[in-house]
C-alpha cells in the first residue's frame, strides 16, 4: 500500500497549530501582519496572492495587500518596500515574483529587510541557511521537510536525490536535507546531468523540481522509494472544460504503485508552501515581540 | 600515468598573473591592500597568517597586519573591524579563525563589510554564491576549481562526490560544482552517510574534505577518477625530526595509481587557497577602482 502524503491534510494540521500561535501573539499585543506586494496582471501571480491572503484570514494574520499597476516604476516599488521595512506593525514582506519586465526583481529581493524576508529569498538569509544557522526556512523546502517528518519518513543517513537546482526549490532543498540534523546524503541533478535514471534509481527519497510534466517515470524510481513532486505544470487535457489540467513532474499513476510514499499534484507540496509562509510570518512576529520585551 | 596536480606549480602560474594585475592597479592609483587580523597565539594560525603576508609581499599587495593579544575584548575587535571597513585604502579584511575562546567569531564574520569579505565567509556572500551570483568565490573551493580547469579536467555532466559539508570547504564546494557553468552532478556525503564507499566509487571527481587522515582508501575510488585532497592532518611519524608529518584525507600512495589525476598533500590544494585569497583581494580593489571612476 502506497502512502499518499496529503498536503491538504498536513497543511490543515499545521494551520490549526499556527492559528493558536497567531491568537497568542495578538493577545500579547503583537497582531502578526504580512505585507504582500503584487505588481501587474500575471494571472498565476494573482491566484497565488489570493491564496496567501485567504490563508492569512483563516489563521488570524493581518494581510496588508499592495496591488500595483504593471507600469509601476522601480523607484515607486522601492519606496513601498522601504516603507514596509520600517513599519513596526508589519512582520513579513514579500513581493510576488515574477515582476513585469523592466522591474529589477533581484534588487527588490535584496532591499527587503532580512528580518522580514519571510520568503527566505534575501542573500543574507540564503547564506545563513547554507551556513547551518537559518533565520527563516525557504517555504517550499520547509514544507517538504514537514511532509517527510509528519509522514514518519526517515531522512538521516538515507540517500536523497534532488532533481533541479533552482533558487526557490532545488538548491535550498539540497542544502536543507544535507544539513546537520537532517543528515541525508544528497545528490543534486539537473538538465546537464548524465544518465539521470541511474542516479534517481538510487534515491531513497526523490524530490522532483524540474518543471517538466510527467518527467519522472516508473523506471526511474526504486521500489519502496519516497517521491516528492514539486512540479506545477499545466498540460492539455481535452476531457476538462478548461482544456488543461495541472500535472506534476512525476508520472503519478505509474510511479505511485512502486513507492513507499508519494505526494500528489494537486493537493501536495503546493499547499504546504503557503503554510510555511504563514509559519515564517509568525516567527518574525514572535521575534519582534521578544525584542520589544 | 597518474597526473599529479601540483598546487605549487599552479599557484606560481596564478601568482604571476595576479602580480601583473596588482601592478596595474597600483599604476591606476589603487594600490591593493589586504588587512589581516590575528588574535592570540594559536601556532597554526600564526603560520597561515605569515604565509598570507609573504604571498602579499611577493605579489605587490600591501598587507596591513593587526596582531592582537589573546585577551583582546570583543568590543576592541569590533572597533578594529569597523575602522578597516571604513578605510577606503583597505580592499580586503579577514580575521583569522579560530578566535580565542570568549570571542564571538560568527559576529565578527557578519560585521565585515561584504564588499571587503575576501574570505567569502559573510552570510550575504555565501547567499550570493548559493543563488548563482557570487561576488567572491570562497578560497579553497575556488582553488580546487582552478586546479581542475588548469588540469584540463572536464567537470560538466560528470559526477562529483564531496566528502564533508563544512562551511569552509564541503558546503560551498558542492554549491560551486553544481552551479550553472560548472554543471557537475554533485553528491554531498558526511559522517552520517551510510555505505560511503558505494557512493565514492561512483565519483568521476572525488573531493575529500573531512579532516580524517588517510580516510579515502583505494577500494573507495573508481579506476580513472580525479581525486582532490583537502585534508591537512598532522599524524605521528617517528622517522621525522618533529615526530609528525602532514597527511591528507587520502591514502595517496595506494590511491594515486588508480587515478587519472590526484592532488598531493602537502603541495596541493593548500597553496591554491592563498592564491585565491589574493585573487579576491585584487577583485575587491578592482571594484573600488571602478566605483571611483
Amino acid at each position: 500500500m502506497t502512502l499518499v502524503l496529503s498536503g491538504r491534510e498536513l497543511a490543515r494540521q499545521i494551520e490549526e497549530e499556527l492559528a493558536v500561535e497567531a491568537a497568542r501573539l495578538k493577545n500579547s499585543g503583537v497582531p502578526p501582519a504580512l505585507a504582500v506586494i503584487l505588481v501587474g496582471e500575471d494571472p498565476g501571480s494573482h491566484v497565488y496572492v489570493a491564496n496567501k491572503i485567504k490563508t492569512c484570514q483563516r489563521l488570524g494574520i493581518r494581510s496588508v495587500d499592495h496591488k500595483l499597476p504593471a507600469d509601476t516604476t522601480q523607484k515607486e516599488l522601492e519606496t513601498l518596500v522601504e516603507m514596509l521595512n520600517m513599519d513596526p506593525a508589519i512582520h513579513g514582506v514579500l513581493c510576488q515574483m515574477p515582476l513585469p519586465s523592466g522591474l529589477d526583481g533581484q534588487r527588490i529581493i535584496r532591499m527587503i529587510n532580512p528580518a522580514k524576508d519571510v520568503d527566505c529569498f534575501h542573500p543574507y538569509n540564503v547564506g545563513l541557511l547554507a551556513m547551518g544557522h537559518p533565520a527563516f526556512l525557504p517555504c517550499t523546502p520547509a514544507g517538504i521537510v514537514e511532509m517527510l517528518v509528519r509522514g514518519h519518513i526517515e531522512v538521516a543517513g538515507r540517500h536523497a536525490v534532488v532533481l533541479g537546482r533552482s533558487n526557490i526549490v532545488g538548491r535550498p532543498m539540497s542544502i536543507l536535507l544535507s544539513a546537520k540534523g537532517m543528515d541525508a546524503t544528497v545528490t543534486v541533478c539537473h538538465s546537464r546531468s548524465k544518465d539521470l535514471a541511474a542516479i534517481t534509481r538510487q534515491a531513497d527519497i526523490l524530490i522532483a523540481a524540474i518543471g517538466q510534466p510527467l518527467f519522472v517515470t516508473a523506471d526511474m524510481v526504486r521500489e519502496g522509494a519516497v517521491v516528492v513532486d514539486v512540479g506545477m505544470n499545466r498540460i492539455p487535457d481535452p476531457t476538462r472544460p478548461s482544456g488543461t489540467r495541472l500535472a506534476g513532474d512525476v508520472d503519478f499513476d505509474n510511479v505511485a504503485p512502486k513507492c513507499h510514499a508519494i505526494t500528489p499534484v494537486p493537493g501536495g507540496v503546493g499547499l504546504m508552501t503557503i503554510a510555511m509562509l504563514m509559519k515564517n510570518t509568525l516567527a518574525a512576529a514572535e521575534r519582534s515581540l521578544a525584542q520589544a520585551n
